[in-house]
């Protein structure tokens, strides 16, 4: 049964006690919107090291990095690294995006060394297997199932991309910029057949329901670029994606919708506001939203701004972007810088929803301020080491004693620190 | 006469016909709402290299980075590397908040060296020159004087501070965190008088509109921590603010007013509505704000976002902050980054507000990202050096060719490249 069926029947399982408690909630909370499917939590019933992670509207909003080498980059040591990073920071589900060599073993290694869930995208590594012209239904099926036999939490299948729906596409800016979603845009046009994923979807299903995969609904046709946001092709796709929502819960089986992409911020509200309508409320795992399209190598930034918004207005999980988004393969450096960006974007605005234990952290971090107590401020630091390094530098730089303990720092120096004169002012009770 | 005082007997000044020029719009556009003082033109008649620039809510958003040394940090030297570094990524405005040696000096040079408008907080030089216990009148007017008289566009004067706030600002967590601000409020405890720029108000617009000064109304009881957003401390100084601006209308003196500060994302929309009201729609210029408190290292990014809202909702200049805010005196690098962060943030808003002139250049850099144009997508980059030195960092560490004028990134190399497979879709017709 999977965590849907478990909480329908009113069981309290393990997972949803464990998400209950991480999210300040009852079991009982957690359970019943798993029951509707408006939370999920992937957890395959073959990924043993698992640390359960519930993910909905409702719940702390989650940030995902993605992972995985390319045809031309990166090695199993490298991912091996940025996986490690990747959790250190704080990433709540990871994705294994590799299309490069040695899927199969990179993803295994994933597993073992990551509590958080694993999520895939399929179509790499049938186009990887098999080359970008076979997507028969067997050979779909089988790496799908493979995959989840191997223990892989939730999955990006791109079935709501429908054949009518590319020529709408090919009027955009950019066309089509999801990997899945252009490579079978390719196959369906050539073929002149249906999407594959969408002819087989009552079997993949049944693969999800068997290990308790959850299916995020990918979104092959968001927009590349402001000018391509919000557009027919990409609501006509919502309409399917919403569709593919109820099957899933009818199934049993747990869903959550992807979504843009570039959007320009003021489009951002209603871009949520419609998912949630149009699927039924399944959590919406989005990419971004990247709100202006002129800042390569800040992507990390632009894309977290977006997504803060996002989540304000209702996204439950954010893909994370990195500073090497549109140039090339993200490095180590660059899962960090992302991963920061996106963590806090999700701060950001679960502090605004004031959702449960969120506030309390940055109320430590100013109290430590006030108390020049540097320490506690690096040990509550979303990046300790990274604030620790620039304080340490700005020391070197400057003819202050380089140590942590001083009551001021180099930006204003002890004559002219307003922290330091707050604190004597409320000393001699403001007399 | 200032640049108010010519509009309001409807002459079109060079410096109106310039702002008209760069924001696309007429120069009676920006005439009636100079003579409104809804748009300021900081404009020193004696800032002779000056490029004007014009800041009101409904034109481009601008951007001011903080330069100037302090008692332990920095060199002239420094400073001149980071006022250029400043001004070619893109800064509006800069402000010399030197605070340690040869104040008067550094500030001639940058005078000479910017032809963005230079802004400056003078109770720096009062106290770095007579010490913190003496704001005598005649020392206040003299050091005012000598910066008008040198040249300074703008001026920070925090002379809404009145002693009677300063008991609900010490309530808070963090106190008093400008430092114009806390060395007001202790030289006002300790001497039981009023705020003497308050004091001496009238003298102080009498030099303003001798040289064409802009006043920026300072915030010194702006929130320092999420905690102490949106209180009584700061809504008191905020209605003073207000009077104050209708005192420099009155006089013929252009004027805006500063805001916070920390303020969590959810209170951005109410505090830039409330200063519009009570200010009579006077120029905004906020710092950050700071939507979350516990990201120290990434406190650009962190202000980027609430500025980027604060801009949205109707600030007109945004100060940037630096990944050393809370941590140190900016260094060359750190003024690059809060530079790049706060014009994402502004170009966010004017995208979404479709201000003239904003989204071409986003359409322009996804045109040449279809046809992978590498140059002239690093052209139009906000950051060109960076998204150039990040692709090759990319090209370095994959095994693809190390040349630019490559039809895909090593994200996904060629075959997964969905812009490369869309434009082959295109090519064919869909078909």
């Amino acid at each position: 049964m999977t965590q849907m069926e478990y909480a329908r029947k009113g069981i309290i399982t393990p997972q949803i006690r464990h998400v209950a408690e991480a999210e300040l909630r009852t079991p009982e909370f957690i359970a019943e919107r798993v029951a509707a499917g408006t939370v999920v939590v992937p957890a395959n019933i073959n990924h043993k090291n698992l640390i359960p992670c519930g993910i909905g509207r409702e719940l702390r909003t989650k940030i995902n990095a993605n992972l995985g080498n390319s045809t031309l980059s990166s090695c199993p040591g490298a991912e091996k690294s940025k996986l490690a990073i990747a959790l250190h920071y704080g990433a709540d589900t990871v994705m294994d995006l590799s299309t490069g060599g040695g899927i199969t073993s990179i993803r295994q290694a994933m597993l073992e060394q990551s509590p958080a869930p694993l999520g895939t995208v399929p179509v790499y590594e049938i186009v990887a297997r098999y080359g970008n012209s076979d997507f028969a239904k067997d050979k779909i099926i089988s790496v799908i199932r493979e995959q989840a036999e191997q223990g892989v939490d939730y999955m990006t299948i791109h079935a709501g991309l429908l054949r009518q729906y590319v020529p709408l596409a090919l009027k955009r800016k950019l066309g089509i910029v999801s990997r899945g979603g252009a490579l079978l845009a390719a196959w369906m046009q050539e073929n002149k057949k249906e999407n594959p994923f969408y002819e087989a979807f009552d079997e993949i299903l049944e693969i999800c329901r068997k290990y308790d995969v959850t299916l995020s609904l990918g979104d092959g046709l968001r927009p590349g670029c402001l000018a391509d946001a919000s557009d027919e092709a990409q609501f006509a796709e919502l309409d399917t994606l919403g569709e593919l929502v109820f099957r899933c819960r009818e199934a049993g089986v747990q869903a959550m919708v992807e979504g843009p992409g570039h959007v320009p911020l003021d489009q951002i509200r209603e871009n949520m506001e419609r998912e949630r309508k149009v699927c039924g409320d399944a959590p919406f795992y989005i990419l971004g939203p990247v709100v202006i399209d002129c800042a390569p190598g800040y992507d990390h930034f632009v894309a977290g701004m977006g997504g803060m918004m996002g989540a304000y207005y209702g996204a439950a999980m954010l893909c994370y972007v990195t500073p090497k988004e549109h140039l090339g393969l993200p490095n180590a450096d660059d899962v960090r810088r992302g991963v920061v960006a996106f963590k806090i974007a999700a701060h950001a605005a679960d502090v605004a929803l004031h959702k449960p234990g969120c506030r309390e952290r940055d109320d430590a971090i100013s109290d430590a301020r006030a108390l020049f107590d540097w320490n506690k401020q690096f040990e509550l630091a979303l990046d300790p080491e990274w604030a620790r390094e620039l304080r340490t530098q700005a020391l070197e730089e400057s003819s202050a004693p380089n140590q942590h303990g001083s009551e001021y720092c180099t930006m204003c120096g002890p004559d002219f620190c307003s922290v330091r004169l707050s604190a004597r002012l409320k000393k001699s009770g403001g007399q």
